[in-house]
């Protein structure tokens, strides 16, 4: 350990505070950082730029044992608390390259199932979308230019590790969205508290897409005038709304037993 | 407005401030603090103790239309915003009389829907899934009592007013539970990952209680070999896990379509 960096203003150091608290340094870069055990042992080899370890992290063999090959940089306790995102750190984070994924990739499989997700706010409830996404066998989330930053650091720990598997993007012209699937055969669902359909009441097994709206205001109503079929989950008690990522699990696991055969 | 609060060292302020951020002190006192306009709003009256209001909000004329009678005190915006539990305070806030449920209550209808939680640790997690109940017509909320503190402030936000419907109750000997709800005719159903059966494989239009573990550890073996049944929420890609919160909406939904028929 002859090179520990011990300096909040380093140069490397200050970029990575950069790319914690900025999303327009994130975008500029390309970059992101994922912080803690899980997030680096699961990020693809071709993404990982380098990793930065905090010197008691470093000083354990079991932990120098998860270490990959190519650059590791050990920098004081002190400086790694600075640059962490978290209360209690781990000890250990990673400079990962954003990817791009074409639509294409995500229209691949014949019965497409994607989410699309207007003005999300919550960093944590845009991760929990991604993790749960993955879980139920989504093929692809776009978002509205409002959406929250998935580059996040909460939102990155969130996803648990989605962020690296499941395609994504942010499309500018949003409303345009549902026409576009319309023509490649992709129907698509706005989960409306004001809809007739209860969700239960559709099938979800062809090409199908979920639109998702901002946990304060739900759909625009021009985007929800774009969907092929606007549907409702009932509700009991005096609820008057669900959490925005609840709703899209339940909504997403529904079309995951259709189409399991359930 | 002759007798402002102006001061952080006022005995009701100290007072508040125990409540909003000490589980014994709100435990000790019977109380809680709820924040808001619409926590406010949803407080039932033979509840409500008191309420306070910040100079600003009480200046404006339809915020004084909310205000219901009985105790209303204005203090200033510096110390209201000392003893608010949020970034961006609303100005107002109440203290609220903690409710006892009996168990008896939980178990009324024919076919009583419950929910077990055994030691749900973060707040926001533990708010939605009171949330999601309500919404799922569940009929109460058993928690061990190493589950996280639903008085506290950020759980009671995220409750969005459940926690002055849902009957609810700690209990301490937790993994006597499962017998006892046996013995009402009620099956528990307990989330697990290596369970056999999926949980869309089961009925749950009969008298049923699911129990979700904690966020990291899942439940415990000690309980979850209490359970009548074991089901699993099968996983698509690399996802090893979902958020506690998705995963008990998931499993109270499926339990509330098939109640509905549909």
């Amino acid at each position: 350990m002859e090179n520990i960096i011990n300096s909040t203003s380093n140069r490397q150091i200050r970029a990575l505070a950069q790319l914690q608290t900025k999303a327009k340094a994130r975008r500029a870069e390309g970059l992101f950082v994922a912080e803690g055990v899980r997030m680096y042992r699961e990020v693809p080899r071709e993404l990982l730029v380098k990793t930065y370890v905090s010197e008691s992290f470093y000083e354990k063999e079991q932990n120098r044992a998860l270490l990959r090959d190519g650059g590791v940089e050990v920098v004081s306790d002190r400086v790694f608390a600075a640059v962490s995102d978290t209360k209690t750190p781990q000890g250990i984070l990673c400079l990962v390259r954003q990817r791009q994924y074409s639509v294409e990739e995500m229209l691949q499989k014949e019965t497409p199932f994607l989410l699309l997700l207007e003005d999300i706010q919550d960093p944590g409830n845009l991760g929990t979308i991604f993790r749960t996404a993955e879980a139920a066998g989504v093929s692809g989330i776009l978002m509205s230019a409002g959406t929250a930053d998935i580059y996040n650091p909460k939102t990155i720990r969130s996803t648990m590790g989605a962020v690296y598997r499941m395609p994504f993007g942010y499309v500018p012209d949003f409303l345009s969205v549902p026409e576009k699937l319309r023509q490649r055969r992709v129907r698509t669902y706005a989960a409306h508290l004001n809809a007739k359909s209860e969700y239960t009441a559709q099938d979800y097994r062809t090409g199908c897409a979920f639109l998702i709206g901002n946990e304060g205001n739900g759909l625009s109503d021009a985007l929800a005038a774009q969907a092929d079929v606007r549907v409702k989950i009932s509700m009991e008690g005096q609820a008057e709304s669900l959490n925005a990522a609840v709703a899209a699990a339940i909504l997403m696991f529904e079309a995951k037993r259709q189409r399991s055969g359930a």
